[in-house]
């Protein structure tokens, strides 16, 4: 399990703390499962939450965008950022309004964002984004050129400060509630891909390749 | 359509600026699709960004969450704040690397939160939560009681500032790349509920209220 106490007191779950976890298999499977984190970072003390994508690659996560962005400009720099992920699994519904939860699970990293200038890491972060997103895309894909690359910035967050929480549970009423005329349980969610909609510019009756028609939410 | 301009230059959307609007009826829709946010704040510089439930009532957000919790503790205060809404609607494929993306909705909410402690506004606002996530859920849940309602803080946060970024197009490959062998186009992606799974204290034979049997994401 690694570490299970957290690496500082920032990243401690403080509310309902049995629900948290430090230790990097259960962080790493998190962010393993999604492909969308939120970010943040403050400017003149004004907090700026960001969504964007992201990618892990062993004790790293790469985020990505224009060099046009107000949020990689500010980060670039090497900022004080947070990087949170959530996954909603399920609506917790109780036969009290105070009971009432969702099944989730998240990951908050706390950290300084830098900016990755070596060509060779930039590349490979880039690489790491798309396949976050869709597994084995990088390989099938056209790579950036000199004017793309110079028009996107990645910046890089470690993982030595971060946490999980994780509920996974059913419905907690209180004992004298439990007789309440109330339907109570637990309704679950899931993310589902549609059919794929081919580009209009694709030549008629290109077949689908793996990559795409086996994509699934993890 | 309301204000086609934002409110203020910290809302006004930089990165692809055709993709932004700030019309209240926009901004509306993208919220009231959803029912989790990622609210960031800052503590000693250092931006945090938590997963937490919220409602819209008119011209409000609210959040609520224990009064135990570190954030809440925060933003009681009246303290600088961002509250962000993320919908993902698709995967777009490209081509090239260059021009991967995601369909999106998104909603940025800047501004001040403050503590609501006015009792008939908080019990509204815990309302407005319960019923952001679950339509038609309050009216059949047994409501707080005095020692639930002080173990809750509910914040507002005004919709004064705000801006939405939505994202619903096809693949913009370049011309040059239309040719190459790679197949291109969207995977729609939906939230999906599974079949309700009735609380094991529920006495057997308890039909699923309409309201849970008729949820679906918006």
């Amino acid at each position: 399990m690694g570490a299970t106490t957290p690496a500082s007191d920032r990243v401690r779950v403080r509310r309902v703390p049995e629900r948290g976890a430090y230790d990097r298999a259960t962080v790493d499977a998190i962010l393993d499962a999604g492909f969308l984190c939120h970010l943040g970072f403050a400017v003149d003390g004004q907090p700026y939450v960001i969504p964007t994508l992201y990618g892990r690659d062993g004790d790293v996560v790469y985020v990505h965008g224009s060099a046009a962005s107000r949020m990689l400009r500010q980060l670039a720099g090497g900022v004080a950022a947070c990087l949170t992920v959530t996954h909603v699994d399920g609506l917790v519904l109780a036969r009290s309004a105070f009971h009432h939860s969702i099944n989730y699970r998240s990951v908050v990293v706390l950290g300084t964002a830098t900016l990755v200038d070596d060509p060779a890491e930039k590349l490979r972060a880039l690489e790491v984004v798309t396949d976050q997103v869709v597994p084995g895309r990088w390989a099938q894909v056209r790579g950036p050129d000199t004017k793309e690359d110079r028009a996107t910035t990645v910046l890089r967050l470690p993982l030595d400060e971060c946490s999980a929480k994780i509920r996974d549970a059913g419905v907690k009423d209180d004992a004298e509630d439990l007789d309440l005329d109330v339907w109570a349980g637990i309704v679950p969610l899931t993310t589902v891909p549609g059919p794929p909609v081919p580009d209009p510019d694709l030549a008629p009756g290109t077949p689908v390749p793996s990559h795409v028609s086996d994509w699934r939410p993890r």
